[in-house]
């Protein structure tokens, strides 16, 4: 199968995250695809990451929680859409395992690795419905979240 | 990539039509996947179906325009999730082209053909994310409108 084009984010709807970071491209998406790993990083400190569940294919569950320092508890529940090793993760809460629309669709994240000179050209996107919710996800702190998270994921990586 | 085992209807959730048809699975995948053939079976007559919009591959579109005798028209906006060719057509209206999450999410359809004596065993699944939808979906006609639908398809799939 050839897989879709559409990735082109539109800045109106969508938030993007993008940076060279100095590990190899394999070891980057070992640390995305597995839920030891997971746990490790997915969550920004001092919030924890307690649960995750991984069925690395299309229809197939990713599951994460991540936990406040308060104990309240923020589940992921969504599934996998493309799964091209070590270049090309996509999943969504809009949709649960086996494609089952789900009760609470946000966005859709699409994970781009490429090979860098310094290591790996590291893209996260998040696609939304409409600005409300690019907005929404924007104030609950995107970059500075999902940027530290790929801080802790180099840390995961490098210890591999 | 391997895909999605989750396939298995849940009767609370899913809806289920499954028929043996008389033309082998090949000219079964052409009907449902050429926006000219698409065209002359997707919806129920007096119904039509002016407009579809294809592209073939996860993340794809495919769109549809229904319309009424009286003129009042019925999109379907959606995307491809999986597209195995002859086997497995996975499309969703929770998603928009490039995995966008759509305004109006409804349910996932599952389309699977296999190989049969007489011709083709055909099984579409249309899956909710709750009994609400799942109910909804069979008052507006489900089973009826997908059998005639699947009767047009058949006569469009002899003529090829």
């Amino acid at each position: 199968m050839s897989h879709s084009n559409y990735s082109q984010p539109d800045p109106k709807l969508d938030l993007v995250l993008e940076r060279i970071v100095d590990v190899p491209r394999e070891l980057v998406w070992k640390a995305w695809t597995a839920p030891e790993h997971i746990k490790k990083w997915f969550a920004p400190a001092p919030f924890t990451t307690p649960d995750c569940e991984i069925d690395l294919r299309p229809g197939g569950i990713f599951r994460v929680v991540m936990r406040s320092p308060e104990g309240q508890e923020f589940p992921v529940d969504g599934c996998y859409l493309e799964v091209v090793e070590n270049e090309r993760l996509v999943w969504t809460d809009a949709l649960n395992p086996g494609y089952r629309p789900s009760k609470k669709p946000f966005f859709t994240a699409v994970i781009t690795l490429e090979p860098h000179e310094k290591g790996t050209k590291y893209t996260a996107t998040a696609i939304h419905k409409d600005e409300t919710d690019r907005q929404k996800h924007e104030e609950m702190g995107f970059h500075g979240g999902w940027s530290i998270c790929l801080d802790q994921l180099i840390a995961v990586a490098k210890k591999m």
